[in-house]
């Protein structure tokens, strides 16, 4: 049996060796789930070595009691599964001009994935964890650490949520990814999964939770991770939450060649704050948009495959976007909002083809 | 990094080497889908040796002209993907007594992936085949074969399907299989895929399709895969065709020992005609049922886990039972419809535990 050339070609692109970070191949996305080895890589630190015979995950701070749940006890916690799409903050960083600050991802920095776990309520409720009155936020320790240039301090992965969505039924304590048991770089034995929110949030090697009475001031949560605009003299600092809403193509590929007459664009499209409502594409630099149809089944935090036969009409070359509107009527940008830690940019993006 | 000794264990229970025939441990399933490597294998003959580069899609028979579609003219049509169940018709065979012809499989021949590939009606309408208008079936032909002891004779794999049902939407002709390329063992470079039927109707290495005026009476149409009673004296050969009403537990085990108290009890429940309207377990010889919580979102092909919270009341053996119904009113017999090939058996389980 001899398999074609396509499938067997790489479909993680090297960004960085240590940490590792690495961006999925979209051109070769089929359907909803990206496969475990395809799956986008994004390190702050190498990936921690555990006892996983002594792992605990440790509960403590602003709690009636602290307590420490084994990976057994998790297991016996009522399950939870979905379907969810993570993307990195920085996914598009490369798109913005100057440069910005951090790693210079392109726009594979977003992969979906079935995540498995217990809801983060169901194992409070069971260790009978109660919050203290004065608990307001929930900090996420993950076991991942190391030396910071920019904080000139050795630290460990960690970041807050509010209660509200630290309580959420869908906010899950995950122990597997497409039904397999979380592997080490995504992990294992536990990450946190927040459905809609960039990646950022979703702690790995997860380790210690702690209810803090006061906002969490961690590297991660108030140096990373927000949009800032010193360069207007705004000191305005926006921590980022859920993903914003974007449209890519998958196919064809930048500088693809394709024939006059009708072509099968493809693509994805996803949200973090509600699903996806509609997917245009132009071929005339936005003057006219045609309606792409959403493939599938509305899933609530995965991205939509879309399709749309496209009608070539002029040889030569041509530049095709795509954009995407959510439910709640959030519309891609034209052009990103640039920012000094190249966070976020959801703008409307050009894919140039060759008609001939 | 040590990782637990239960996620080490083989997902895979061998039931015959040639041809490669493995159920799927479903203690380890987790979610929706099943990995890959875990997914259980039914096979009629060895795994076909194709030569790719050769390989095309033969369509032919009462068709206005025959037609063959190239790997790469089916990657370019329109794309669907979907979350099926596929069960083997003769899962739960080892529970007829006496003991009914054919593979032993326990309850695991059952697995779920994600499909991706077109509809049939797609390629049919790209390779601009028009049906003949005297067509009735079509038939589909693998690439596996081998000599049948039953037969007599040097068979192919081969499979028919109303015209209704092949034009469906959702019947698929797969190239991927939870985002991955389809692996040889599960029919690469295609697989037909038709949802809520059993895996006999997902015809492997798919090599052509003909359209027939007469019904197709190959032998794996009409020697296999039908109900017959002729121990009754009854003529009547009744194909198989969706999946029947079941649900299963994952969790526990046959033969665990539960604690006395509460106890999360787990499984799946699935049906080929619709989706499921409940899943209930009784403790008391099916005297009294309690319903249990039907977890994620209903997929309309896809198994639904499930869960209880059950009170365990009374030291020593004991025995679980649990049952589904389907929104269609289908609701699993108590006893088996014994039939001499050992199909279709859906009959409620016991499962015996010990409360200690």
């Amino acid at each position: 049996m001899v398999g074609p050339a396509a499938t067997d070609a790489p479909r993680l692109v090297p960004v960085s060796a240590e940490p590792w970070n690495a961006e999925t191949d979209l051109t070769r996305q089929a359907g909803l789930l990206t496969p475990i080895a395809a799956f986008y890589k994004r390190n702050h630190f190498p990936i921690p070595r555990l006892a996983f015979a002594d792992w605990r995950l440790h509960i403590s701070g602003a709690v009636t009691a602290p307590r420490a749940l084994t990976y057994a006890d998790l297991l016996a916690l009522p399950r939870r599964s979905l379907v969810v799409t993570l993307e990195c903050a920085g996914n598009g960083r490369s798109g913005f001009a100057p440069a910005a600050v951090g790693e210079p991802w392109t726009y594979g920095a977003v992969s979906t994935a079935e995540w498995t776990g217990t809801p983060l309520r169901e194992a409070l409720a069971a260790a009978e964890v109660s919050l203290a009155p004065q608990a307001r936020e929930l900090v996420f320790w993950g076991a991942d650490a190391g030396y910071v240039d920019a904080a000139s301090a050795t630290l460990a992965y960690a970041r807050s949520l509010p209660l509200e969505v630290a309580l959420h039924p869908d906010t899950l304590l995950a122990y597997a990814m497409n039904g397999e048991p979380l592997p080490a770089a995504h992990g294992f034995p536990l990450r946190l999964i927040v459905p809609g929110w960039y990646g950022m949030a979703a702690v790995k090697w997860l380790a210690r939770i702690e209810a803090v009475a006061e906002p969490f001031a961690g590297f991660y949560q108030v140096e990373r991770y927000v949009m800032t605009h010193p360069e207007r003299g705004d000191p305005t600092v926006t921590p980022l939450n859920t993903m914003g809403v974007r449209a890519l193509f998958t196919s064809p590929s930048a500088g693809a060649t394709l024939q006059r007459g009708p072509n099968l664009l493809r693509g994805l499209a996803w949200s973090g704050a509600s699903a996806i409502a509609s997917v245009e594409v132009s071929a005339d630099d936005g003057a006219s948009w045609q309606g792409a149809e959403l493939l599938g089944a509305e899933l609530r935090y995965a991205w939509r495959p879309w399709e749309l036969r496209w009608e070539a009409r002029d040889l030569g070359p041509a530049t095709l976007r795509c954009r995407a509107r959510d439910v709640l009527g959030a519309l891609q940008p034209d052009a990103p909002d640039w920012n000094r830690l190249g966070y976020a940019n959801n703008a409307v993006l050009a894919l140039p083809v060759v008609i001939a």
